[in-house]
C-alpha cells in the first residue's frame, strides 16, 4: 500500500473496475506463458484491418502534404473540438438523418469513456441539497466501464432483464423490463450500449423511445453509446437506426473504426447537455488530441469512413459470428446452453444455464486447456440484487482467426460436456 | 440555463475558471472587431516555430515508413502510456541527471491540465471519514488552471509571496513565504509551475527543496509543473536544475515544445503515486492517445527535441522578454512599475503599484486602444484573503511579434502615464 493518502475519490478511482482486473490477469497469463500458446478469445482491442490501416495511412500523408498539419498539433484548439471534424459530423449527419444539426450539438471528446466520465458526474453524483443522482444503466449486462466512471459508488444503478428463450434453437436476448425500470426523480443520466458490450443485444426503437419519454420527464439526458454502431464503425448486423429524439445524445467512438489509439469520441445532442460536458472537459483536459480529430474529418467527409464499414469491417466480424453460432450448433452437448443473438459489435455472449460452476471457475478451466475467455460477472455494474445468471456467462472475442475461434469452441464445447456430465 | 439538472460537480466544472472566462471575451473581441486591427499580447498559445513544425513533420513521415504506425493508432493501449516512450524518458532522464529511474516512475496522461485533474482530486477532496484535504499551491500568482481542476471549490489554497523589489530597476521577484505557507496534515498533495505561467518566476533549489521536506513529513505527493523547464522546452532564462527528491512528482508537457494540440503530459516520480494516477486516468479515459507518443519517443530518442528546445525555442523567446523589458524601461513613466524578472516561461508580468483603476479595468482600457493583455487578478486561484497586488498586474504574451511587442509596450506605457497622472 502506498503511503500518500487519497481522498474518497482516489480511493474509487484506485480500483481497476470489472474487465480491467481480468484482462490484467490474462496479461500477465500471456506474458508468463513461455512456449504454451493460448487461444485469446478475450481481446475488446479490435483487429487492424489491413484496409482500415491503409486509410489511415492515406489521410495522414495527405495531412502532411497539405498546409493544415502544422495547425492541427502544433497549436491548442478549442475544447469543442477541432471545427473542420465538428462540420464534417454536422454535414454529414444532416444529410444521411434529415436533421438539421448545428455546430452547437457536437462535442468531441478524448475517446467515449471521457465522455461518459463527465456525463456520469455532470448529471449523477451528489446535488448542493444533498440528493444522490443516479446514473441509470436501464439493463444488464453492459459494458463494465460504466462501473467505473462514477466517482460516487452508490451512484451506478442498473436492472435486471427478461430473457426471451428459444430453447430449441438455444438462442435467447436480453429485454428491457419496464416493469421494474426506474427512471425517476433521482435519475441524473441514463446510459446503455447499442449494440451492445458484451452481448451483443439491439435495443428496440421502441424500447429506446420508452427509455428517453421517461428520461424526458424527469430532465435527464440519455447517452445511447454507439461504440458499435451506425453511421460508423456499423458493427450491427440487424437493421439498426440512431435515434434523435430528445434527451437523446448519440455517442460514437473512433475505437472500433480503427483508431482506437487515438482516443476519439463523438457526441450528438442538444445544446445544453454539450456545453455542460464541454465546461467540464475545459477545466479537465482542456481539449481533446488533434490529430486524429483532423484524419477522421477528412475520413468522414470523403465517405470513406462509413464504406469502409459497412464493406470492410461489418462483413469481417459478421462472417465470424456466423462461423462461432455454426460452431457452436455443431459441437455443443444437450445441456441448457443459449448463445445471445448475434446483432452486432465484436463479442459473442454464451449463457450456461445451470452452470455447476461459477463463470468465473470456468474461465480458469478454460484458461488450464488454453482458452482464454472473459467471466460474464464482469459485465453487470450497479445491479444490487443477486442473480445467479451473472455468473453463468461468458463474453467470447470474435477478433481471433477463424481457425482459432473454431479450436475455442471445440474447448469450450469439450468443458461444459465434463462438467454437466459431472452432475 | 439548462433544464437538465447538474451534480454538485457537476456544477463546479460547468464554470470557466479564471483566465478562461478572459479569453472568451478576447476571443469574442477578435471575433467581431471587423476591420480592426488588436494587437493580442494575450495568448497562451505558443506560436507555430517554423523548425519545430518541420521536426515534427519529418519524425510523422518517419512513422509513416514505419511498420510501427499501424500498432500506433489501430489499437489500444497501456493505460500508463505507450511502451517506447517510457523507455525513452526514463533513459533519457537516467543519462541526463544520473538517476535510476524505471518504467514504474513513468506516467503518460493526455496533457498535463489532466494529470493535475487526477492528481489534485486522488490526493485532495474529502476522505472517507470526512476530512478535507487541500491541494496546496504555496504561492501565487501561479497557473490559473488549478483552480479549475479541483472537483471540490474549497480544496484549493494558495499563498501570499513576499515581493522582493528593487525599486530602481523597476524589477521584482515573488518569494515565498515560509513563516505563513501551511503544508499540514490536511495536505492532500502541492502543486506550482517552475518557470511559473504567468510570471516567470523560477523557485530557488533551496525554496522547492523546503516545500518537498514538509510535504514529505505529511506523506503529500509535490507535483512540480515543469511545462516551460527543461528538458524541453528549457524555457528557463536563468540555469535551473529539475529535483527528484522524494516526494515530488516532475511533470512536463508537450505543449511549449510544439505539440499542444496532441495533448501529452509525462509525470516522473514515486511508483506508488504514478499507480494512483493511472488507475484514475484507466477510469476516466483508458489511455492518452498514441500518434503523439510514437512521435515524442523517436524525438526524445533522437535528441532533436531537447536540441530544438535549447538551440531554437529558448533564444526565440528569451530575445523576445529583453525586447520588452528594453523597451519598458525606455517608455514608462516614473511611477511605480516593476517588471517581474524574466526567468522563464512565454510571459511577461507586469506589476503597477497604487495602481488607480483595477486591473480589469485596464485591461478595457487596453482593450479600447486596440491592445488585448490578460489582468493579473485570473491568476490567484485558492487566495482567500483580499489583497490589493491581485488587482494592480497584467500578463503579457511574447509570443507577438517584436513590432507588436514594441508598439503594445508604447501602448501600454501612454495609458500608464494618463492613469497616474489623474490622480
Amino acid at each position: 500500500m502506498s503511503k500518500y493518502k487519497l481522498s474518497q475519490i482516489g480511493e474509487r478511482m484506485n480500483k481497476l473496475t470489472g474487465v480491467r482486473a481480468i484482462m490484467k490477469d490474462i496479461m500477465e497469463t500471456l506474458r508468463g506463458s513461455g512456449a504454451k500458446d493460448f487461444i485469446n478469445l478475450s481481446p475488446g482491442n479490435p483487429l487492424i484491418l489491413p484496409q482500415v490501416e491503409q486509410l489511415w495511412r492515406d489521410i495522414t500523408n495527405e495531412l502532411l502534404n497539405s498546409k493544415e498539419y502544422g495547425g492541427v498539433v502544433c497549436r491548442y484548439g478549442a475544447s469543442q473540438g477541432y471545427e473542420p471534424l465538428i462540420e464534417a459530423v454536422v454535414e454529414d449527419f444532416n444529410t444521411r438523418y434529415g436533421l438539421k444539426l448545428t455546430s452547437r450539438n457536437i462535442l468531441i471528446t478524448p475517446g467515449s469513456q471521457a465522455l461518459y466520465f463527465y456525463a456520469s458526474n455532470a448529471f449523477g453524483g451528489v446535488t448542493g441539497d444533498g440528493q444522490l443522482r443516479k446514473t441509470v444503466l436501464p439493463l444488464c449486462p453492459d459494458y463494465t466501464g460504466y462501473g467505473g466512471v462514477s466517482l460516487n459508488p452508490d451512484a451506478v444503478v442498473s436492472f435486471r432483464p427478461h430473457l426471451e428463450i428459444d430453447s430449441q434453437k438455444h438462442r435467447f436476448k436480453y429485454r428491457l423490463n419496464l416493469d421494474t425500470l426506474k427512471i425517476e426523480n433521482d435519475t441524473g443520466c441514463v446510459i446503455f450500449s447499442r449494440p451492445c458490450n458484451p452481448t451483443g443485444n439491439v435495443l428496440t426503437d421502441d424500447e429506446v423511445r420508452e427509455i428517453a419519454r421517461r428520461a424526458k420527464a424527469v430532465n435527464a439526458p440519455v447517452f445511447v453509446d454507439a461504440a458499435y454502431g451506425p453511421p460508423f464503425p456499423s458493427l450491427n448486423f440487424t437493421p439498426l437506426q440512431p435515434i434523435f429524439d430528445e434527451p437523446i445524445v448519440h455517442c460514437m467512438s473512433l475505437s472500433k473504426a480503427g483508431l482506437p489509439g487515438e482516443r476519439i469520441g463523438i457526441a450528438v445532442g442538444d445544446p445544453s447537455i454539450m456545453e455542460a460536458l464541454e465546461c467540464f472537459q475545459s477545466n479537465a483536459c482542456i481539449h481533446s488530441p488533434r490529430y486524429g480529430q483532423a484524419v477522421l474529418a477528412r475520413a468522414i467527409k470523403s465517405g470513406q469512413l462509413v464504406n469502409i464499414s459497412e464493406e470492410v469491417i461489418r462483413p469481417f466480424y459478421r462472417k465470424k459470428i456466423e462461423l462461432l453460432e455454426e460452431r457452436f450448433d455443431a459441437l455443443m452437448p444437450s445441456v441448457p446452453w443459449y448463445l445471445h443473438r448475434g446483432e452486432g459489435a465484436i463479442f459473442a455472449w454464451l449463457w450456461l444455464d445451470k452452470l455447476p460452476i461459477t463463470d468465473t471457475e470456468l474461465y480458469q478451466k478454460l484458461k488450464a486447456k488454453g482458452v482464454l475467455v472473459v467471466p460474464g460477472s464482469s459485465f453487470f455494474p450497479g445491479l444490487r440484487d443477486p442473480w445467479e445468471h451473472t455468473k453463468q456467462c461468458i463474453r467470447i472475442s470474435l477478433t481471433a482467426s477463424e481457425a482459432e475461434l473454431a479450436k475455442g469452441v471445440e474447448v469450450i464445447s469439450g468443458t461444459v460436456r465434463e462438467l454437466y456430465r459431472d452432475i
